[in-house]
């Protein structure tokens, strides 16, 4: 592995969800927006909310951003050239998301590598209500994925993560074994315990459906975890429709 | 601004269409995975396939990764746990792109602050007969987009973008006026302009449907380009639905 400035910035991420009460300055926060706008893009189709309202934020944090997909200010552009799109929406988003976070991510490399902490938050486009109001968006504009960004008060150890053989497949996809799939829970399931990320089992996402519970503090960990998101939540692609068809996007539409 | 290596690093990304001969070392692509795969991550949705067969790549990049929204593995992953994926395919994808786009822009990142040159591919996704055979892909494995890395064998300038203020709003989501339009149109075209991008015209989209053609290589710039783009391309729905079920994923049936 080599190392350089850059490299060590992205090898010590790690989500911060306590910070202090200490003010990112203006300079830093330009700077982190400047870094995210160079990121590679198709259309320029993300924008960011700031706000500064640390009252109303995740984990108090001083400064969260809102990653948008932002349709609406690609049609304005259009407009003034006479266009219109034609795209459909799926196509939009699926292009949009792209530029979206890859702004996202650069944003967060550049917070992190003048030392502030960052969070992401995904489960913001599910607020569709509350964040059309609060922030005046128009249709096509869909919030993404919140960045929480502050000074951190905490200093997690970094995560873990799969094997490299199981992330990156040289000339085809593979067929797995089983040995290959076991190796890779056992390495993220001792790699959480060991660091006690689900306290002591105070994490645990709740079973359904009068499931019985098997496992406790000591088992607990991030291969089951996962599967109870996976495995109990977001099962009905209405919902999703109907959150995006709030921001005006129509392309789930029956 | 303020500035460090990493920040260096991110303002000075441009994508790279040429590439020289030599090939990044094993050690670098190593590299470059791993950095990726530290990226922030939902339930490690993101997986890539990578490809020295220079010969078949855009550019002829001697590296090629796709980067894979990978469902496919998640679901093995819960099966050993005894779970089965109920989430629908349209959260998976939600959540699965944004897995994907984090770690491939880590991997640009790395790549970058070594040297090499990179470029992303956005098509790839279209592509779906080739891919899924090719790279013998199973069912809920999306390419989402290709990556070619090399050493540069050209300096592009770093290309224009927004205002700040066409980017990141403070508190909420503004009404543009006219004039702000106008001003990031100006800055994407004037820019786009003085770097000869569109190479005199060369690389003009070509007008459907008999549109008249107003523009030549002296005007031609970034926001007619895309504009022709998304007011010409992509119209059905259906086009991506089809493509998508190859794939395996079925959220936009009908």
């Amino acid at each position: 592995m080599i190392l350089n400035p850059t490299i060590e910035t992205l090898m010590n991420h790690r989500s911060i969800r306590k910070y202090t009460d200490e003010i990112p300055s203006n300079e830093m926060i330009e700077t982190v927006v400047k870094a995210g706008q160079q990121a590679a893009f198709a259309g320029q189709l993300g924008s960011l909310i700031l706000s500064r309202e640390k009252k109303s934020h995740p984990f108090g944090a001083p400064i969260y951003f809102i990653v948008c997909v932002d349709i609406h200010r690609m049609q304005k552009v259009m407009e003034k050239r006479n266009w219109k799109m034609i795209s459909s929406d799926a196509a939009m988003l699926l292009f949009g998301v792209q530029d979206a976070c890859y702004m996202a991510q650069n944003l967060v490399i550049a917070a992190e590598s003048l030392g502030l902490g960052t969070c992401y938050l995904g489960f913001v486009p599910f607020m569709a209500d509350k964040l059309i109001e609060k922030y005046k968006l128009p249709p096509k504009v869909l919030p993404l994925v919140g960045i929480t960004i502050g000074y951190p008060a905490e200093v997690p150890p970094v995560r873990p993560r799969y094997p490299l053989d199981f992330s990156c497949f040289e000339g085809k996809y593979p067929e797995f074994s089983d040995e290959q799939i076991e190796r890779a829970m056992k390495q993220m399931d001792e790699g959480y315990l060991a660091q006690d990320y689900y306290n002591g089992g105070k994490l645990m996402i709740k079973l359904e459906n009068d499931r019985e519970e098997t496992f406790n503090g000591l088992t607990y960990s991030w291969t089951e975890h996962i599967s109870r998101k996976w495995g109990q939540w977001l099962n009905d692609p209405e919902e999703l429709r109907e959150v995006l068809n709030k921001y005006g996007f129509e392309f789930l539409k029956k």
